[in-house]
């Protein structure tokens, strides 16, 4: 049987009395939208008002009245549209090149408009009411213009056909099971979600495509797929699928899939023709190349940007683009090789190149230079690209992050990775900036996830990890939300509106990432971690691996000189940033043991050697997990119980396994230096 | 389609020059042995003949024409037997007695007898005889009698019914596919090739009893069993089941597995006699119970010997007997915990039973206290019971050892077991002794190897990895065979008579394992592999685990303290060995780090520091893979061509894992300590 919860949408009942507005609704509307995105709009809201107030909402369609100005005034909307009370979703085509996909609210205290220039605005207008009203805040007497900052909000799901998930801690695929396609209430419930939060484009499968997920683009899967995309196109949402780069000689019986190959390119254009036939609402495609054992453009002795320009020119006619990702490094190095730095390989790789992709094709950057550890500082490449379309990519599957057992909220340091100053440009030159195509202009750009979901009741196995694919869908739409703002909302929508309870799990969840961070590997050396699955505690799991992920930590000190009298990699950064992190006075200690090798005596800023900060801070984040676990403890009476019982044993389960954490990793270094603990405190 | 090589049986032609007493056999017998074992013997000899010489041996019977005495003379034995030429096997029941499964061989140059009291010592003086043959040892004049030392001569397989084996590095099991018993040619190769060795008995699925195996003793797999032991008595083997003690709570509907619930023991005598009316050749039951997660007596707070005497109870009616593995140890140990030594385990549970177990049940006793690690002192058990059936168990299978890519072999190893002197008594007190039952009467007793066969081609992977099933069937025969003799038979029989290459590869054999423990884990530390698979070098790989098995190395020193003074595992030995090994002076420094916690700069007899040492054995023994892989490369010509291409990879990766080893080992050591090495060599 399928169960699952409807996460943040789930509408408690509330009294009558707060439901100003809630019993009509009238659509004004000119719009030719092929898709009926508004009809989804008034169905959320209709949704909302059935099971938050158990009445039913009338719906009207009016005409407008008379012609409008953009810059209307509420007296001015309600006189072209005869409406002076209920809610009324005002959509007009001549309104879509100023709204985009945002959305005006204007209201007073008998009528709310929500003025768009298409059905996705209004949807997305529609949700940001329905938020509103769902935590507590006033809607009569606003006026307020929400316009997405970025082209693109993206999920990317690592869901193997096989239903498995990579990287997946919440249950097996919702999308994928014994190599079908799976079209289910779920589907249409994960569309809702996405779309409650702005997120407007989703590739369902694996970037490591193998097996039946080459055949994605056959007509084994494309009816399917069809009614997939349908689904999705209801909310907004683009259906993307990730791509096999080997496709041509798999599917066929193509000797080589190089991208220069006349009959490759031929066979990619005749496949896609194919492909867009079934499905025109596709939005593209995204492709791992020459990364990690996957087949690109390398072997052929191309570029990069000839295996992306290739599968661009064949999806063009269709408006599609190919999202082509920077994670490219040498994973079979020699531990013994101090010289190679894995850091260095995206921009190695993809600098050169800038300027050479296709107009529709979108780099996608993983925010750090490495693999998503808890703290890394951000790629060189987010600023050094100045004429490549470019996407963020973060992941809210928390692989390195405590696997969704752990309470991690990214927001904070994705906050951080969107504030940072490239010095690109004298203005305008943060990776946010830089993404939303505020710097320069970019046909393509945004922020992708790596998505958290599985088939989990509550879709990601931890209740509060909700929070990362809440949070990233609200972020990516509007960068200036705050993530306590954001935990705000989640909280009071899906667990409490009580004020203590609200302020409790806000502050554990803002806490939350530092924790980790504290318990875990130490100013931004990441990879402590059992290698494969990367969960738990190993101090030398891959120190002696070949993935270019050491820490080379000795009896004397710890950390990768990758400062321009080591490695080299801080050169990858402008003026600014490469001066700041060369000198270890002005590189951010979080960073410190990233950018330079330190022995343990070193003085840090707060006048703590760097061994007795390890120390302290793996004995403060274990204490604050155990914390966390009486904060829930204390809070019993107040959560869901069933939320409760789902929680609890995450973290009881997280309190013991940071302890973990603080005894392996003080234990190493206390082995390894033979220095006391100056608070005497136990080390084995 | 099914391919395999018959190893040490495949008889290269030769000239008929050489083939003394070849011509005919006559079989002279009154044996009334209900299994014909004795014409296994006869169709062995046949077969040598015919693939060694392309001719045809008669066959001829006659019946004894006079008494004899029980030590005839060779005129004696030809004038009984009126046969002055040829081969002539003579087997009488009057002389079981007097050989058990051994025989007598005594020649001149016409005519030579093999004399034995039943099949199985015909058999087994037949592939003596084969094997002088065929290893160009004379035959005639001789006057030898050799009466096996142990009974019991098995090995144990850890095949599982999917086809899979536990610690397998040599291709799927021969035994089961999809939870289905295999009968094809290959069973009867196999049970050839271990009755040329003197291998009596046989478990044939993995100890971890689970899923399909569990159900080997229904009426889904007793015929197909029963074809199995029907092949394998032919050649004189007792076909032995791994059991699992669940089964009543599995297999029916009982709510225990209680030893002591009358119901429970009812079950088993019913289960029982339904399977030996099936199988009445069946040798008895092999049972890991309360260990590593295996249900067992321990759950119902029963003792080993009442869960043991309870089966034992059940097989007695049909001269069974149940083998129950000392094995048993707390494996959810908290690394922080330095009270407990899993080393202590076995002698804890077992020791205060002694005495207390059926008369057919034996205990199977590991040779160390750990598990199966390149070097472990012998396990204080053997010598400590003393009114208890005990043999004792090696692993063939190269777990711990190089998992046969590696070449080490493992016979010195086992011998220094056997020649362990125990104190248990003033005299016979090797664990040789005991196994033998030359110590104390025991029923039953011997030696057991986990096998490490699989479908593999040439059977063990690594072709040289047959020399330790080889070996072990013929040391578990005749213990006073040294190392050296066995490897040159099988080198002589397998892979070739000149004497530069049985000199080249038996002088390799005979330091592999000294080798193979040079390049890793120091001094009977153990332990520094990769965790689950146990191949390749992780210094740390077992530090943090629950497994009990910790260096617990540190910036001054490394080992764990077993003495008196630390954990007290040293107080489970007799006085000689306790106070030898209490004594970091006295105790063999090749235990140094098993029994002592030692400082880096502590002084070996060699004058060396443990550091010094550490760094001087890697690179040795690194050194001396390369000049394996010199050697072969030196041989291809002298080898058999396919032999050659099978083993030359191995010995390429060896060489290579070896210099990954020694660097893995030396750099941590390196980087713990911060002491150069002194002579300047390259360490990362």
């Amino acid at each position: 049987m399928e169960q699952y919860t409807n996460a943040w949408l789930a509408y408690p009942k509330k009294a009558k009395g707060s439901a100003a507005f809630w019993d009509r609704v009238t659509v004004v509307t000119n719009a030719t939208d092929p898709v009926p995105v508004l009809a989804t709009a008034v169905s959320e809201l209709l949704c909302y008002e059935k099971e938050s107030f158990s009445a039913t909402l009338e719906v009207f369609e009016r005409k407008l009245a008379k012609e409008l100005p953009e810059e209307a005034s509420l007296s001015e909307l309600i006189e072209a549209t005869e409406q002076k009370e209920g809610l009324v979703l005002l959509v007009l085509d001549a309104l879509s090149k100023k709204y985009g996909e945002g959305y005006r609210i204007v209201s007073n205290e008998h009528v709310l408009f929500v003025v768009a220039g298409c059905g996705k605005g209004a949807l997305y207008g529609s949700f940001d009411l329905i938020r509103m009203d769902a935590t507590e805040q006033k809607v009569a007497g606003l006026d307020k213009t929400v316009i997405p900052d970025n082209p693109l909000r993206m999920l990317n799901h690592w869901d193997n056909l096989d239903g498995s998930i990579e990287r997946g801690y919440s249950g097996e695929s919702f999308f994928f099971a014994k190599d079908e396609i799976l079209l289910t209430k779920r589907t249409r419930a994960y569309a809702r979600l996405c779309a409650s939060v702005g997120i407007n484009a989703t590739v369902i499968n694996n970037v490591n495509v193998k097996q039946a997920a080459t055949y994605l683009i056959t007509p084994r899967y494309l009816k399917q797929l069809k009614n997939m995309a349908e689904i999705f196109a209801e909310y907004g949402i683009s259906l993307f699928l990730s791509l096999n780069f080997a496709a041509p000689m798999e599917l066929s019986n193509l000797p080589v899939s190089d991208p220069l190959d006349a009959d490759v390119s031929a066979w990619w254009k005749e496949k896609m023709e194919e492909v867009y036939r079934e499905i025109p609402e596709l939005g593209g495609f995204l492709v791992k190349a020459d990364s990690e054992g996957r087949p690109g453009p390398h072997t052929y002795g191309r570029t990069q940007a000839e295996g992306a320009n290739m599968l661009a020119e064949a999806v063009k006619p269709y408006g599609g683009i190919i999202i082509w990702r920077c994670f490219v490094y040498n994973c079979t190095q020699d531990w013994r090789d101090k010289t190679t730095d894995r850091a260095k390989a995206g921009y190695a790789y993809f600098k050169p190149l800038d300027g050479q992709f296709a107009e529709n094709v979108v780099l996608q950057i993983k925010n750090g230079p490495m693999d998503f550890q808890v703290r890394e500082p951000v790629s060189p490449l987010l600023g050094g690209l100045l004429h490549t379309n470019q996407m963020l990519e973060v992941q809210a599957a928390q692989e390195y992050t405590g696997q969704q057992r752990h309470f991690c909220y990214l927001l904070p340091m994705w906050k951080e990775v969107l504030a940072f100053h490239t010095y690109c440009t004298k203005e305008k030159d943060t990776v946010a900036d830089l993404i939303s195509g505020r710097t320069f202009p970019q046909k393509y750009s945004g922020m992708a996830a790596v998505a958290n979901t599985g088939a989990d009741v509550n879709w990601t196995g931890h209740d509060f990890a909700q929070l990362n694919w809440y949070g990233f869908g609200r972020l990516s739409f509007d960068m200036s939300l705050s993530p306590e703002e954001i935990a705000r909302e989640w909280i009071k929508m899906t667990v409490s509106k009580k004020k203590p309870v609200v302020d409790a799990l806000t502050e554990m969840a803002l806490s939350s990432w530092r924790t980790y961070e504290n318990y875990t590997s130490p100013l931004g050396i990441g990879w402590m971690v059992n290698p494969n699955h990367h969960y738990g505690p190993n101090v030398d799991g891959y120190e002696y691996d070949r993935w270019g992920t050491y820490h080379r930590a000795d009896c004397h000190g710890i950390g990768v000189d990758r400062t321009e009298a080591g490695t080299g990699y801080s050169a990858q950064y402008r003026d600014e940033n490469r001066l700041r992190y060369n000198d270890r006075e002005t590189c951010p200690e979080e960073l410190l043991l990233f950018f330079h090798r330190v022995n343990y005596d070193y003085v840090l800023k707060s006048g703590k050697t760097l061994l007795q900060h390890i120390y302290d801070t793996h004995f403060e984040g274990a204490q604050m997990a155990k914390e966390y676990l009486e904060t829930i403890l204390s809070l019993k009476e107040e959560l869901p119980p069933e939320l409760y019982a789902r929680i609890l044993p995450r973290f009881q389960h997280q309190a013991e396994h940071a302890a973990e954490w603080r005894d392996r990793i003080n234990t190493y270094f206390y082995r390894m230096s033979g220095t006391e603990d100056e608070k005497g405190r136990t080390i084995y």
